[in-house]
């Protein structure tokens, strides 16, 4: 595989890698587990953005009713902000901003008792709309007060989750889920004008229908809403077994091709064409259990992912950065599929690094693009690339030995790689390897977060009417290089004992 | 290369890795940097002691003279213990107890000018033998009051550094060091006869000759010293170009017979048969600037070395754990071929994996020892060994292929294996491929220290009559393997989703 | 009021302040606040050992069923160790060992559904007794596994929480609870018998009921327990107000003869005379939200109830160490009447300084105690005394002037005081005249914790035919000063320029 | 005292209180101990620039030469940057920029062999003045390739230190400073323009003189300089005793109009009018072991001091931050009259709080200032105030009783206060009373430490037709206050316990 790149050439590319990061419920977010696990997804990758559920659930107990005797059967509401800070501080100590997801219903506010769940999200609508409203209009408040409105109104609010799903919304009733996005919608910008909300955060059942209807339903309201929001998930159907599922990916077009017809359907409304669309949530699987997140292969199909998900969407924002996840309940083990870029015990996984890689491709100019590989050219003058190989099933096994030519001025160069493939950097193979323990020792953690490192190689390069280099990628791996020229500065007297 | 192994034949091994590393003049332990070196190699190894030169060197400013008054023409003596509170309190924390060598000699209590290093060690006997003793005896008097004498008799002490070279002691007069000797001695021991006082910390010239002579002179002069102390280089004839030097290793036979040979002279001596014989400084090459040090090579020659120093000898000490050192003058490169385990910037040479990986070797018993590896079993029943490689000349580079049998019980195990070598671990090379900048910033500093690990692998085992494995050991490859019964545990319903 | 003191007058003192502490439930201990507050706790007084309700409750998600199979009538049970593996190893980095307290109920488990606390703690018997102790016996089987038996035999074990309440224990039924025990206590014993194992746990109604009847219980049942627990709580009658409780402190001296009585109770039977009672609990008020947590008269109550409690108890354990406790609700601001020692954002309160300054009397010997002081001579000849001056009524508010003479040596002492009152460390009345913010800003933050801190003064006294010395005691101050012999080491030509 | 203030009345105060400070040599910079006071000193101050002495000398390793053959006769020179990058790292880590002092002589390139300091400062003229300029370049360049050129040219750069003196520049020479400072200067303008150079860093002796001959000098020669540099010290003649130095304090008046004096000759010189004048040392006595600086009596009389030190200057630069210095050799306890804001074993001295309190007051506009106290109304509303009272002598000592009235609005404000004075922050007092131990343990240092802080008090207060308070400064006392309106949010129920 050849392929052969001028500098000159310049690629569309849009590298949102960093904007957005899932997370589970909010309430989790005081655990100290937790913020171990974003402190090292920030300090290696640092992400702008956090989305996740559960702000208005119980865990976070911010909506309170009580009497003011003990005698009186009227309860008023008061709202208890004490963990919402202690979690908004968490996120601006790690430099995040929320992207602020209104949900789920406060149990004495809710109009019924479905949940969502093995931490009971209500996703019924709320008994009182006027209270709702008060609600979101009342933390919003207090989060200006606190953080200063000029910072506020930058962060961007979504309404609900999925609500075409019946488990989400009840009865994925879209009549309903208009009246609480439009309700919710005016009292915002009643606040204040400046605040960015949006919707309909739905994933991909009727997808295209729930987009459609939610155009014409604003377009007929003149509610000027600031983004569109859709999730992206790309496994087919599921198996399960014990505590685990299973399940294969998708051919990576055919999904792209669903998004895209997502921005054409927003695109047909003229008032809203080039409307942001933000991806509230990808990965794979859409199981907190899947097997396959913990693997290379998650790791290598999402390098190619990215390479592609900004071609129709604003951002893209990965479900979730860590495992300390209750949706289907406590995990029993460190590596247990969940959606975690970081297993727990602070153990990063392959796909971690494929976002650490791609967040060092910011800020430059994409040179070369295709299905195998994407380079760009910094600011710096430096060339940074990526390179994939994902391979599911065992006939497709093989490596790909990738032979490049940049068009770039004769002279030395040095190439520095960083490699994570099955071989070098697989902590699940490791893990395993150990028998798989439920209850790892303070030594195998530390063995296991030793071995979850890219291998770095580093070589010399010499061009001579153009800069040749290979890449053999692994099965399932994804290499990382950055090409500079080098200039030998040896001291006095010098020589490299290398042979 | 196939090797049986029997888990009942025990082999006499004694691991004494931990017990003494080597550092640069006392001074230079106030510096920041060499803190960090230190406490990387702490944290890692965990040596038990630290010696070097210059407890006794202006810049400790120990020894101070004052007059009472202006006009006076006597002066006095007093002492300012400052510094070395700040050295030893800094040596505790780190979990280290000095081994104390006794010099220079403050110039102010010097008979002569001569000294040695671009630091100026002065090197010539005291001008009062009675002042010298008095500035020992005070310092370890002010050491008892502020650590407790019950720890500080445990302090191993050594006088003097290698008086068989001019540089390092006038003329390396014989005799002088001998009256230095016993007056010293005899000084301490009236002090507190629990002190352990050894010397005469030569090194390899004429060296058989002074080892003979000390033993003599203590003999007739009816001195109970404590241990005996030499030093042990490796290297042949130095050339020299601009700020280094190169050097061929000697055959390591040679330098184990030169061992011997010293024990041999000191049991030849009755009231002394069996004294301990401590390796004060040992490496590859002697000098600061021999770029040996820094690379695969040198890693790959001391893991031979060290499954053989305890043959004849209670320690060794290498010299040095890092390179914050200024014999030559302040180097002018991260990786100038200094002696440290740890290179300027706190990145670790391959050597600092030799020293890690005989430290996992503690406690256990060893099973089997050739040229080529060492294994020990230990108390929790896992195997731990080193396998190594060392070719130093271009002809005799090639891969060994060690296939081991180990007479184990049937069942499954796994094994964890760690490389360092060329391509895995070369942080030597990573810095040439950069150019071999003299100034590191700091995202070069983050490269080298993350190219700087071994890296970590691991396999299932099937013992049936026996547990057979392979090793392949790079050219100066260091690989160290731990092998334990694997016990899977998998949760329910997991499969591992490994191809 | 004078006191003489002479150092050969012993005084038995039983001082327990540092072998266990209280914390809100198992589960918050997830919280990295909770862990921020504890560490504060660890680092400044260090306890042993720590207490809390709601191992089994079902945040803690170890009791779990599931079916083979999704058409399955019957459940299976399995037990997951996950957070309780985070807890544990969380509590062992601190340096404290759980004194555990076996419940509530895990819903699937329970009888009822009778719960308790804004958490809801499950308060019903289990459904099944043989389930019950499975999962007892399983947990401990898992700690072992993890932490050693040999360490966790060591752990102590109480059975339930104040069964003698109907809020606590349905029904508060009396030959229910003796079952539950007896059934546990066998469990345990039957899986090693070096556990040690103890109840009732009851608090202060109908107490000496309970403990005549659990003594009859365990006499003819023949059951070996380890120990006797109770808790321990001394404020009269409770008003609310809002989200608030007030009230007033009861003569301590009732309080204690309660305990004695106690203990009476316990050794008239002769097979148990001497048992071991630990308080399990102990405070002022026993309301999560009693205003009187947060004064500095909390501190000086409690100073006079640390020197007595040990007389007839062998541990008397805090109840909290912190502020993260939700059992009625979630707090709203950080001063709020917790039981904690420390507030929410991690500051002291003034009765932390009670416990540390008892702490520094550990490993002494009493030479005198009061209703105003103590004083202990410690092994290294320091004296070290606490002294005190609670005043809760207007009335009573007087400045305490103690003159104190130690029949000491003559010769020269310094005196080195630190003083905890409303003027010299009174968070609370700082953060009022702050305006009582519920949402603390940084600078408050760290403001507030510069503020609470002891008052540290010193001063040289001269003895002569004894050693006097004046302690001014404020309004619900504590004082704890230590004295020890002074001898002065003025450096060459140093005159100190204090007038 | 009573002092009216209102708030529209606006007062010039020129607070430059963190523009720069001072350090020991810069090689000192390499040690941990100096790394950690100096970001106790950023983390509570934050200074901008740090100026010292010694960046050329020998230990610094920058200047060197070699023999390119053994056998040659001419030497050739190198630079060697290694532990200036560490230094100049360290400083960048901590926020700060250096103000860069050029000197002192490197012994190689010397004219001759007088030298200052136990640490041996060259101050003899280069032997070279080419040689001299190319290294000064050499430097420059190097710093640009590192930090930026646009970071380097804003770093102030000033020619040598004290000239005027003969100890620091050989005869005091002022011809042939004038020669260094010409070539200097033109060597770094010609690299680069923006450089901003000075001088000529005189202190008060023939200082009238110097300034005069030197504006002269620059005017004739038209060297457009970027500022004027001088020093300020305010004791009388010194008695020596031992290691320590004893003087009294100068009429502050008197040293301000010295400093005005040298305002007036600048601005005589029409081409130099307003040139900024810094100075560039500034320190109640000159000498470094003078025990006036560890007192009470140093922080008051620099309070007063810092209210002016603007009126004259553009900056003023406390000479130093700590005491890790060696001018006069190694000091033999932790207080032993050090220069520094800091004593050894970080332990803040009174002056640390006043610098620590005028930072309080940057970014706000002066609306009271007399010879008491000052106060300034920030962009956020806030008064912020110091008041002080310095007593030297025992017949002055009294306690200011200030009572103000500020024209602020109606309503309710609240005070908070931070006393440090002889009782309340006075850790030489404590050190005292402990015995003056030269050698710290641990506990010492925790102790001193914790007795090393302001005293914090606060009240509510009622404005009716004016705000008043009264300020009760002690001997030796500074006072920072702050007042703030007030409201109270106090939560539902909740009444403070406060009586």
């Amino acid at each position: 595989m050849e392929k052969k790149v001028s500098l000159s050439n310049l690629v569309a590319f849009n590298n949102q890698v960093d904007y957005c990061v899932g997370t589970g419920r909010m309430g989790l977010a005081l655990q100290k587990e937790y913020q171990e696990q974003l402190k090292l997804v920030q300090d290696e990758i640092g992400f702008s953005h956090i989305r996740g559920h559960g702000l208005f659930s119980d865990d976070m107990a911010i909506f309170q009713e009580y009497k003011e005797h003990w005698e009186d059967t009227e309860t008023k509401i008061e709202y208890n902000f004490t963990y919402l800070d202690l979690v908004m501080d968490a996120y601006r100590d790690l430099g995040l901003k929320p992207f602020l997801e209104l949900g789920f219903m406060p149990k004495k506010l809710a109009s019924g008792d479905q949940t969502i769940f093995y931490w009971r999200g209500n996703v019924t609508p709320p008994k009182s709309y006027e209270a709702w409203c008060d609600l979101v209009v009342a933390t919003l408040k207090h989060l200006c007060e606190r953080y200063g409105t000029e910072e506020v109104v930058t962060w961007p609010i979504e309404v609900w989750n999925e609500p075409n799903l019946p488990g989400f919304w009840k009865g994925a009733d879209m009549q309903e889920y208009f009246k609480l996005f439009k309700e919710t919608f005016c009292a915002i910008k009643a606040l204040d004008e400046r605040f960015k909300v949006g919707g309909p955060a739905i994933c991909g059942v009727k997808d295209e229908l729930w987009i459609d209807e939610f155009m014409k339903f604003i377009s007929s309201e003149g509610l000027k809403v600031d983004f569109i929001t859709r999730h992206h998930y790309t496994t087919k159907q599921h198996d399960w077994k014990g505590h685990y599922t299973y399940a294969e990916l998708e051919d990576p077009e055919f999904r792209f091709n669903n998004l895209h017809s997502t921005r054409e359907i927003v695109d047909r409304y003229e008032a809203y064409r080039g409307l942001p669309i933000h991806i509230t949530e990808f990965n794979t699987s859409y199981s907190p259990d899947c097997v396959i997140h913990d693997t290379n292969l998650n790791a290598a199909y999402l390098a190619h992912h990215l390479s592609r998900l900004g071609d129709d969407n604003a951002s893209y924002s990965y479900w979730t950065f860590g495992d300390i996840f209750e949706e289907k309940g406590v995990p029993f083990t460190p590596f247990h599929g969940g959606f975690g870029m970081v297993a727990n015990r602070c153990i990063p996984k392959p796909t971690f690094y494929t976002f650490a890689f791609y967040k060092k491709l910011k800020g430059g100019q994409c040179v070369f693009r295709d299905d195998d590989m994407i380079l760009v050219k910094g600011d710096d003058g430096v060339l940074r690339g990526i390179a994939w190989n994902f391979c599911e099933k065992a006939e497709d096994r093989k490596v790909k030995d990738l032979g490049v030519t940049v068009f770039a001025p004769d002279g030395n160069y040095s190439m520095i790689c960083q490699t994570v493939d099955e071989t070098t950097c697989n902590p699940l193979k490791l893990w395993h390897d150990l028998g798989e323990p439920s209850h790892l020792s303070e030594e195998q953690v530390k063995l296991l977060r030793a071995a979850a490192v890219p291998a770095i190689t580093s070589e010399n390069l010499e061009a001579k009417v153009g800069l040749k280099f290979k890449l053999n990628v692994k099965e399932n791996g994804v290499i990382y290089f950055e090409i500079r020229e080098r200039v030998l500065t040896a001291d006095r007297g010098y020589v490299c004992p290398l042979i």
